[in-house]
């Protein structure tokens, strides 16, 4: 089922019952684009280790968004012994209109990305028109504090049976002098000059513009106040003459006051439905998870952190309970069996001996996905991430007892060894994140760190390592790069033959622990330097070094805490 | 007219003549997106310099694209005395296909303005799926220059009776023997084993993907070779058994060397029409033309200069004579006359007295914008633009004559100084840069550079000033503004009155020269530090320092000459 704008809050109001009789959710996102660097340092190697491969996610593909979220719930039903679905497609897009404290979403897109999902079926035209927007607890909680402050600058007014300039904030009050100046004297000039059409523009922040409007606007019933040009930072209001002479000025405060409210749950939009499956508990599944978690959790929950341990702290947190299909197909016993671990190249083949087939229906008012193939639409591949989850699932009971089971496989024993791991594309030894506690770590002593000078093609390093056999290469860079011995036998004899022969002029080679070591003695050098990159970090949330990641409740009330911009609540541009 | 793929190569053939017969054309354009940073250096100031704003328009929207480009082309028809309009509103789109050696552009868009865009019926679909690709000189050389290089080896092929392995690039050799080696052992093993669906991936550059097809392929005529996964930077080729003993190798060689040739004019597309323009030498009218121009320079021509000089010698290369109608709305003597001069409400103004209206016809087989209004479609826009230039400049003639002329007004002298002038929003003293010459330079002897301590508000600053009268604050930073005196003539008292009273701790005052001298200084400090920014300077194209930028001739050039990156046709990754 697509849900848009309009079908929104229906689906939300279902959906606390749905989850709490879920067996388990699988899910799937589409984004805006993949990688958005070329260089070197982002490309992914099949040496990275899993910090590595975090930070080249994080810095490779942050600006994309996701456009399109797959929700599907799967409950199994004891009557028929069946599992019923019903998957939602959401359609997500930055809040387009502007509200005080809101800020205008800019994001990146990769041309192939977006044509390939056009390719597809996707509609761009509803994403951008009837998209839910979503807001993470950072800024839920930045917009509440701002609306908060509003609301109190509209209660005084209200309250105020003239003006109370005695009860504004102190900046504000030489603002509003030079505001009413200003209006005086267009309201006087015009007034000579009779002409109709003339208008006065004022420049202000957000914050500003309310008090342009609930301290200036009904001294000046004979004028109309309108708003252009609105911004994140700011806005334009326009003073022309109403033409009538005595228009009554509007109703003001508390109402202006619940419409922003409303407006403001609608902004936190789509996020609400990750934070009911977070509190929801239930296991959740995904199909190569390692993008699709980073843009969920950034993008719906709080900005990605940029060290590794506090990224896995944040995802037990947001995401206790989930599984990587991806996983589970290309580790044992599935990866003897199955070819290929791409999700429609998996499910075809596990719908097939030595898999058992599993009946899913479609609840009522549901449309079936069984026979309606819609690759690349999230709600779709998510129904089918599911659809292989169970089928896998199944066969780990099936191997397991010569009895054929009728019973719920999500409840499955077997599958507990595959909670909290995330695919690690590419890397043969550290196939996998693991969340929930230390990661892999294989050893590597075939592995050499070579650099050499500029000049070298391949050949000069295969014939380097000639005597050790053949070798895989993998660039790091023009002069560097990782040689990874297929006799891995030969490894203990490579740096003493080195040592031994006289290595070319400009040319080292190092066992890939030194080459560790090195690169974290250089990034402790270089975390001594204060940090320039963009990326904000929360308070305390990114700071501790274990996996306690702060809960949501903790990272509402860090907000709350910190010192909001000054620019927001102080004069800023210009007036003229 | 709608331009898409499908109808651009006929309106492509038909440009020249309607460009050669042109008057005058006008244009406009839509983007993803206004302003890409919110921090204050990005922030247009009442202040700003024209060096200063080209800069803040450089970092701040350089990442948007051009979705839509308007060209209304007008011709005075002298039989009939009226001017006959030919407009086109072309769908931009970044290339979403790979072809090798071309980029997988990434763009920046802004929630609001694709929202915008949308409620004004902007079809998204149309565009992404439909839309005309580009590339600007720089990136068409290169990709030229890729092509060839291919060509070459192509040929290589086609000349070979057998493996000419020793013809091959010398850093090629040991990826071919490698990949010679695995499909091998994969043929044997998977020959032993008789799985029907066994598949071997070969991961490999763009270069080297060719080299496959045209080195190793056609020797195993019982195997299928298939890309998947392609992206920018390489891609996986999957070879898999045919089921087909002897199945014929696919024709090869010249003809895909035509296509690519076919594809090669396709993805240049949308920017030849640019280039016609230029080449035309015919007036082109705009209106607030600073974003458009830099989108369309940096878009289809060649990447933005860092410089400002460089920009006015890159405007003046490829638009030699054209006139912002802003700037003319703005000025003399129309300031005076008209209220505003947003687009839309400039146009409903020109439809009155005193302005004359000129009848305008729809050329056959187009469309009349005259009555069918679509705001914000770049066609649309493009069109009322050359509209309200023609009331204007008829204007000029009316004023300057007591007879009321019947012949073309583009031809008049009275718009010969507003060539080459672009329209500086907000800065009243100079109110537009000056491209064919100096800029303007107005005395700014009533402005002054406070700094202060952190928690001052504006108050502080008014109350430091008041003995002068009352001022404009445009906040450079938290501690830092200018400051502007209403009453000019007490300018030259400023700094003595306040050398002479005690300043607060923490302020100081300095005069706007003083300010200017200083930040000239740090700019000549600064620029002995190697540039870290990522923007890529064309070699000899920003060296200059006079207005003299290169043709698109010498860019062409350069490039060819420019060395390509290393990475584009060495080995570069993981080959298991």
């Amino acid at each position: 089922m697509d849900v848009t704008k309009s079908n929104f809050q229906t689906v939300l109001e279902a959906l606390d019952d749905e989850l709490k009789n879920a067996s388990f959710v699988s899910i799937d996102t589409e984004f805006t684009g993949l990688s958005s660097t070329e260089g070197r340092n982002s490309k992914l190697s099949s040496l990275d280790t899993p910090p590595e491969r975090y930070k080249k996610v994080l810095n490779g593909t942050s600006q994309f968004v996701i456009i399109q979220f797959g929700l599907s719930i799967f409950r199994f039903d004891n009557s028929i012994s069946k599992y019923v679905n019903k998957t939602y497609n959401f359609y997500i897009f930055p809040n387009t209109s502007t509200l005080p404290g809101l800020c205008d979403t800019k994001f990146l897109s990769q041309a192939s990305s977006l044509g390939f999902l056009a390719s597809q079926g996707f509609d761009f035209n509803k994403l951008i028109k009837e998209g839910i927007p979503y807001l993470n607890l950072v800024d839920e909680e930045k917009l509440k504090v701002i609306l908060e402050k509003k609301s109190k600058l509209l209660h005084l007014r209200s309250d105020a049976s003239s003006t109370q300039v005695s009860e504004l904030p102190a900046d504000q009050k030489g603002f509003l002098n030079n505001i009413t100046s200003k209006v005086e004297t267009f309201l006087q000039n015009e007034e000579n000059e009779e002409k109709s059409n003339a208008a006065l523009e004022l420049h202000c922040s957000t914050i500003q513009n309310e008090l342009i409007f609930s301290h200036v606007k009904y001294r000046y019933p004979k004028l109309l106040f309108e708003i252009s040009k609105k911004t994140s930072s700011g806005c334009t209001v326009i003073v022309k003459k109403t033409g009538i002479q005595n228009s009554k000025t509007e109703p003001s405060g508390t109402d202006n006051n619940v419409s922003e409210m409303e407006k403001f749950e609608d902004n936190v939009g789509f996020s609400r439905v990750i934070r009911k499956i977070t509190d929801s508990g239930k296991l959740v599944v995904g199909h190569n998870m390692l993008l699709d978690l980073c843009h969920i959790l950034g993008q719906f929950c709080a900005p990605l952190p940029e060290d590794y341990h506090d990224f896995k702290g944040m995802v037990n947190t947001f995401f206790p309970r989930f599984i990587d299909t991806k996983v589970m197909a290309t580790t044992k016993p599935f990866r003897d069996i199955l070819q290929n671990s791409a999700l429609e190249r998996l499910l075809s083949s596990l719908l097939a001996a030595p898999f058992r087939s599993i009946e899913i229906v479609p609840a009522t008012g549901f449309p079936s996905y069984t026979d309606n193939f819609k690759n690349h639409e999230a709600g779709y591949d998510a129904f089918i991430t599911g659809r292989c989850f169970l089928a896998m699932a199944n066969y780990l009971e099936d191997i397991s007892s010569s009895q054929s089971k009728t019973t719920a496989v999500h409840e499955s024993s077997f599958i507990t060894p595959f909670y909290q791991k995330i695919f690690m594309m590419m890397v043969p030894d550290i196939p996998y994140m693991t969340i929930s506690g230390p990661d892999l770590e294989p050893s590597r002593e075939h592995v050499f760190h070579v650099t050499f000078p500029s000049e070298w093609k391949l050949q000069d390093i295969f014939h380097l390592f000639s005597v050790h056999g053949t070798v895989r290469v993998d660039w790091t860079g023009d002069t560097s790069a990782f040689v990874t011995l297929h006799r891995k036998e030969n490894s203990p004899f490579v740096l003493r033959a080195m040592a031994e022969s006289k290595l070319p002029v400009g040319c080292s080679v190092i066992s890939y622990k030194h080459y560790l070591d090195r690169k974290s003695q250089n990034a402790t050098l270089s975390a001594e330097v204060p940090d320039l990159s963009s990326r904000k970090r929360l308070s305390s949330a990114v700071e501790c070094n274990s996996c306690d990641f702060p809960s949501p409740k903790k990272i509402r009330k860090d907000v709350k805490n910190v010192k909001l911009n000054k620019e927001q609540f102080v004069v800023s541009a210009d007036w003229d």
